[in-house]
């Protein structure tokens, strides 16, 4: 199911005030996860900021993280607001060099399940990369049904989704409708760090990390532990300060910060969003070290 | 508080599948407008599908609409997802001869109070048009509280809020609370035809309305009845029918689909949004007869 299933870590993007991304941290930061042994690299994924930022910045955020990637294959989000873009967005991946594509069904007036499916249709006959289907309704605004996925799961190239995680009850049973109903071999994966263990624990093909985009090595661990029971709630429960951070503040805000911390400078995400405050930052610090994290012994 | 306040009506944009806007539609639609008394033209608002339009495709929009409405003032929408976006939009809408600007905080990553207040006065800074707060967490997925609201009134040319219609009574809550809370002369305006009566009978200074952008006159006589109870509620009443089919398929989604009736040619949303089904049509139509608004009559 390559590119898709694992663990696949999402780097933030350093841009400046213009929205023009630096291409050279951004390939520092793809080249720190490149060597650890992740599956993939989500590039412009949600936390990389991909709606803030255009076609062309987009694609020069692939093709640097592609070179850095080496053998690595990156995964770029692709998602916008009108079909037009989102094609547009899908030519210049599959032309920056990304091996699969993630497409969130972005919404401003609330779209309807015909018209995501058709959005999906569209781009799937456009391209011949594998797609992913990013449902992630926090920032989307729009909830992918099962009834939805499965209808999507039907479309050439739609190999795979991102769903997101839930109580580990709730993760089980979607796994099990889901399982039935679409091709053998697509891929279910999820996202939502902080109740990663429970999709974990009910057999997810894969893993969408926000923390794994600055700190590897943890979800790594606990990707790897994914089959012991005992393992896996020891690791996870280490985690819990920083998950705990996460649902404060949200993993992109906490993973921006821990990324101004890496030695690569400052980085933010684009205005008008905002860093944590001096508290916040004080509480994910203290996470961290809660964690068993401190940033000097960052891989 | 020109240009809001009264009545402001919020066309359609013509556009084609590239995402061009027709300018030459859109002048028409406009004219239609500009001769019938309303107080301003609401151009690429949340109808006129501001967020899939660019720049230069906003400002053509805005251009062809000023020409057309004469001494009507045209406002203008300038939300985007990033602060560069914004002010880029905010140039372009004074250059193009707006006299009014809209701005909703439109968002992917949830945003805070403080991002929104950050933006605001940064826009605010850099034009010298007064300004709308455009509160419409349906589609911005961002709820300006009053206590937001109230910071963003002391702003200098923060000079309105569009807040969406709600029950009788909470409207009339809402803005009592904000009479005594902003400055005199802000301008407390409302959204939401389905239930704009209730704003109307609690004293709003404006009414931003989708269906006056296809449909005036109903809207005028509605507005011009604010102020005599059982008169506003006979109009209102006999909008029920057309209020009941905003409410199952969005204002927006029926404006299209009237739009479409007026002798301009087919006007449709950027996909993926897609026209209303044949059935929903039905209902649309049967709701226009039973408000006693056959199209052939359409001012």
């Amino acid at each position: 199911m390559a590119p898709f299933g694992g663990l696949s870590a999402f780097p933030v993007t350093p841009s400046d005030a213009d929205g023009r991304v630096d291409t050279d941290r951004m390939g520092a930061l793809v080249a720190r996860l490149a060597c650890t042994g992740l599956a993939s690299i989500g590039v412009m994924g949600s936390t990389g900021g991909y709606p803030y930022f255009s076609v062309g910045e987009r694609a020069r955020a692939i093709a640097a993280s592609v070179e850095a990637a080496g053998d690595v294959p990156v995964v770029a989000g692709i998602g916008a607001l009108t079909t037009g873009e989102v094609l547009a967005h899908a030519r210049a991946a599959r032309d920056a060099g990304a091996q699969g594509l993630l497409l969130a069904p972005m919404s401003y007036l609330p779209l309807r399940d015909a018209e995501v499916l058709g959005l999906f249709r569209e781009v799937a006959a456009a391209t011949d990369l594998p797609i992913c289907v990013y449902n992630n309704p926090i920032t989307t605004h729009f909830d992918i049904s099962n009834d939805l996925l499965t209808a999507l799961a039907g479309i050439d190239r739609v190999d795979a989704v991102k769903n997101p995680a839930a109580a580990a009850e709730d993760c089980a049973e979607q796994m099990a409708v889901l399982r039935r109903r679409v091709p053998t071999g697509f891929s279910l994966g999820y996202s939502g760090d902080a109740l990663i263990a429970n999709a974990l624990g009910a057999g997810a093909d894969g893993w969408y990390s926000v923390l794994a985009g600055v700190l590897p090595a943890p979800c790594l661990a606990l990707w790897a532990a994914r089959g012991d029971a005992v393992e896996r709630m020891v690791l996870n429960a280490r985690l819990g300060p920083v998950w705990e951070v996460c649902r404060a503040f949200g993993g992109i805000r906490v993973a921006y910060e821990i990324a101004s911390r890496l030695g690569f400078g400052r980085i933010d995400l684009p205005r008008p969003l905002l860093p944590l405050t001096r508290d916040e930052v004080a509480r994910v610090e203290a996470a961290l070290i809660a964690s068993d994290l401190p940033l000097d012994a960052a891989p």
